[in-house]
């Protein structure tokens, strides 16, 4: 993957809150959007069946650092990174930032596991990175 | 059922936006929660699993109109009435409003379909509504 | 404007609900959306600052009818039109669609109000169309 | 405060994704929702206006550890302590659990600095807890 991934993005009404800001919560759609953009742009989806079981990355856990908040209509991009990895488990890292300011605006990180449902079964497996996923996720070098 | 079904809430921070108020399409979302809290209270539910297929009720249409605006930590209610029903779809009524306040803060409509997915269909049907769902949403009289 | 203004999309997953499609209540969302690129698009924004004051477009109703879901990374096409307009008042008219695929998915409206809420007060009050507002915004004519 | 403070919900259908389950998002906004229904216990709210001037509480970091996942009419209970306090913020700490189960569903930290945005001015800056919020928040003993 080219590191990082950059998504860029408009700030919708609906995701501000009454103190005129991005309510702190969307920061983790931001990057759940941007996580699942960086896998279309390798060809990948987040969610895929296989034949008739289902793989998908349930999240594992969710951190983010809120330094300057975000307003209606900014323009903001969010960079992308593979920061860890085991055999079944991927770790981003994300950094919003706006053009035209210094440092970033927040931080993030999100683990996920890939994980299979097999067909007829009522929960996710935990299970070992596809070959091809696995390629195409690399790990940052900076 | 008791006509009109009641439920009364508390505006949550991340339902306003920079406004000041609810977003408007959070109406929506209340409209709903309202629908699924009175399908609760007749022992229904808006999802359920008949053998293998599975039924629901896809919403056909939604709209409301706005007089008041809500704020956060504003307590409110949402009184729901069926205003009419065919043999394959409801439409329900809904009527915010606020106590010691006189008329309504908002005034809304859902028309939903009775709809049945057959295991391993891959989309929903319009059907007949079971006698007891048909049983159980009465027409407001008033 | 060029009527109509297009906005085209990919469905986030945290747009999604656990029928496997769009949340109904997101399609409010997408039409604000639009409603906003458009008038940004046209050099305007749903909300400014006149000196003090502070103008808006506060929602007065808002519908929308269902045809066909939207699911995770579809890529939908947001279509507005002003149908209607008074001195005070807006309606837009929106249609999704999918490339490739035949008829809307959805159809909605959204009327909205010009309104004014004068520094130090507490509230808006509707208030004639601006000259610029007026003009930029032209109801389509088919 | 009593320690911990509880607040019970039941999912609502829009909190869930296609996965079936809450998005994960969610979590931040029940930890948020917990956090206010706490504070207003007490006699406080989120937000308040000393004269002119306007305070709050700006988030500063947020994290949530998945374990299992919720659904749709799922009734859970999100349990809140203070874990950390400094004279200008407070940690949050929340466990979501459903009766009947062993172990938390989830477990999320929310750090939070007290701020205040004076009249006219253009942002919050953090100021050391007022007496009654400082009484009012005890770091939970356990």
């Amino acid at each position: 993957m080219p590191s990082p991934f950059t998504l860029t993005r408009t700030v919708a009404f609906n995701e501000t809150d009454a103190a005129g800001i991005v309510h702190f919560s969307n920061f983790f759609r931001y990057m759940e959007d941007a996580e699942h953009a960086c896998l279309r742009s390798l060809g990948l989806s987040v969610h895929r069946d296989i034949g008739d079981d289902v793989a998908g990355f349930p999240r594992v856990s969710a951190q983010c650092d809120y330094r300057r908040p975000l307003r209606f209509e900014d323009v903001f991009t969010i960079a992308v990174t593979v920061t860890a990895k085991t055999d079944k488990s991927v770790t981003y890292g994300f950094t919003f930032s706006k053009e035209g300011e210094d440092g970033p605006i927040a931080t993030g990180t999100l683990k996920v596991v890939y994980a299979i449902k097999p067909a007829g079964a009522g929960k996710f497996s935990a299970a070992p990175l596809p070959p091809e996923i696995d390629a195409a996720l690399q790990i940052d070098p900076n």
